[in-house]
């Protein structure tokens, strides 16, 4: 029988092993057009945190009792559906779980950017594609600009410090550790700061005394403010993820909000999805520069299904560098 | 021998009276190409606070012992310059005083759009400018917008009022007390928030139950909080002042900047001397809403150049009505 990872009980703060239940389910028969695919590989991101609050998003909540949802990479074991077999690989939504049955317009086949399965839910898939879109398109980076990045050593994060190195941006990524940093600095970042180090404001003016013309945030709270005190005039934000807020719900703390004004910043959110329909441009890019060797890539893996909400539980720990993976 | 308010000492907090001092002061002589004026009106506003501190931002900070400077409506009472003779009336920024002598560069002629001398301060002027290019151009207001506005019952927010009412928004206001609600209503608001009466997240939430798409920002804190959690998908802020920390100086909490990512908010901070070089538009479109009836206007004036701090301080207290001027 099939397995899946439900919501047991909504997460109050951090999300613990509790408010998961990994139960049998019953996958619907194969009916033409549908494929049967056993996973090989699960994603878990930061934004799930927000489906398992009983809020409206952008994407609807996580129901209590119901399997969960994320980016998988799974194998055809059995088709009934045109132009899939047996042995394909493909990405779809059905994560969290062990098989699935699905119809053919709910999963994709990989493209061919000769990198492995996995990737594709990392570097060259969603994280990989709200870096592009978030740091080119959003914050309207260009050669030049002095970029700070925040979760330098994340998955998103470690896509935008070499995105940008290969634009001919300079880089300044923050991450929490030396080993961390070491890694982050290893991707061509220009500088690096430990936020566990000290203050992220004190740092970031030490190493970017002429300030900065873009951020990047995926964390929100004491970045987003040290940001806000470096920006240049006219620097863009690109905000991504709040990382820090998404479990405490306690309110960000801004001590130079007032230079929004002063400084004429443009701080604009965004969600990856608004940009699939460009996606080709996002795979043309990243294969050329993979192929230039200008991309390293790395992966967090826990192995087995039965680890998938420890995966989860490991992003707001810092458990991960890169990408965080569950091998099934 | 004329006299000039100066900056005795840097304010720590909210401003006092010991932080100022009257002085006579030494006007140059009357070379070719001067002008002598006598200061008929002094503007003060909310923007002077910054350039009391000793920090570097988008204008210089005074100095101390030096005149305050600060737009002016001044007379002319002798003239050495082509194209300007006594008895014409000139904006310029020799605002604190009684008496200047300036080179006919640094004054300007009143445009003539059939209101009084005291408007080219306020709504004809730069007050009105920021609230026209703020709305219009910062945040993209368009026809059918619900626009929320902080501060309505100040010089920007009141014109943001109704020149949104003129181009067909449907507008909020937010202010302090029963008297000045009632003025904002009377101005066209089709709501308006007494701040003092209750919590603003509250108060937006049930007169837009459906969201803001536009926030017009004088206030920031709980107001830009309020407005980050009502905002519609694509809303757009901007964002022109934040008087709740000009004296605090205490870190601004939000609670609802995660929504920035999920609504994908623009949030724009603007200036209005970017915007000089379009004064024509902005009397242009002015002078039409003037004679069709569309604007009303209120000055709160204080009486005589010594009065000036004390108008100045009373822009933190809620003490104007529109426009805070000096008769001098």
């Amino acid at each position: 029988m099939a397995q899946a990872w439900t919501l047991k009980s909504r997460p109050q703060g951090t999300p613990t092993l509790d408010n998961f239940e990994l139960v049998g389910i019953e996958l619907p028969a194969l009916e033409p057009g549908m494929v049967r695919l056993a996973n090989r590989w699960l994603s878990v991101d930061p934004y799930m945190r927000g489906r398992m609050n009983d809020v409206k998003s952008y994407v609807p909540p996580f129901a209590i009792g119901e399997p969960l949802q994320g980016g998988a990479i799974g194998e055809v074991v059995e088709s009934s559906a045109d132009g899939l077999k047996a042995g394909d690989l493909v990405l779809h939504m059905a994560g969290w779980r062990d098989e699935a049955v699905l119809p053919a317009s709910a999963v994709q086949k990989l493209p061919e950017l000769g990198v492995p399965p996995e990737a594709y839910l990392g570097q060259m898939g969603m994280p990989g594609m709200t870096a592009y879109f978030g740091l080119l398109e959003v914050a309207s980076a260009k050669e030049g600009d002095v970029v700070f990045v925040s979760a330098a050593a994340g998955a998103v994060g470690s896509t935008v410090v070499q995105i940008a190195k290969a634009k001919g941006m300079k880089v300044i990524g923050a991450a929490g550790g030396a080993d961390k940093c070491a890694w982050v600095k290893g991707l061509g970042a220009d500088a690096v700061i430990d936020y566990k180090a000290g203050p992220v404001i004190k740092q970031l003016m030490d190493v970017a005394p002429g300030g900065i013309d873009v951020y990047f945030d995926n964390v929100g709270g004491d970045h987003l403010d040290a940001a806000l005190a470096t920006a240049k005039e006219r620097a863009r934000f690109a905000i991504c993820g709040m990382i820090e807020m998404y479990n405490t719900g306690a309110p960000t703390q801004l001590r130079y909000a007032a230079r929004i004004i002063g400084a004429r910043l443009r701080i604009q959110g965004f969600i990856v999805s608004d940009y699939m329909a460009r996606a080709p441009e996002f795979y043309r890019d990243m294969a050329g520069w993979a192929q230039a060797g200008k991309l390293k890539r790395e992966e967090t893996v826990l192995e087995g299904l039965a680890r998938t909400p420890d995966a989860f539980l490991g992003l707001f720990s810092g458990g991960n560098t890169g990408k965080m993976l569950v091998r099934v």
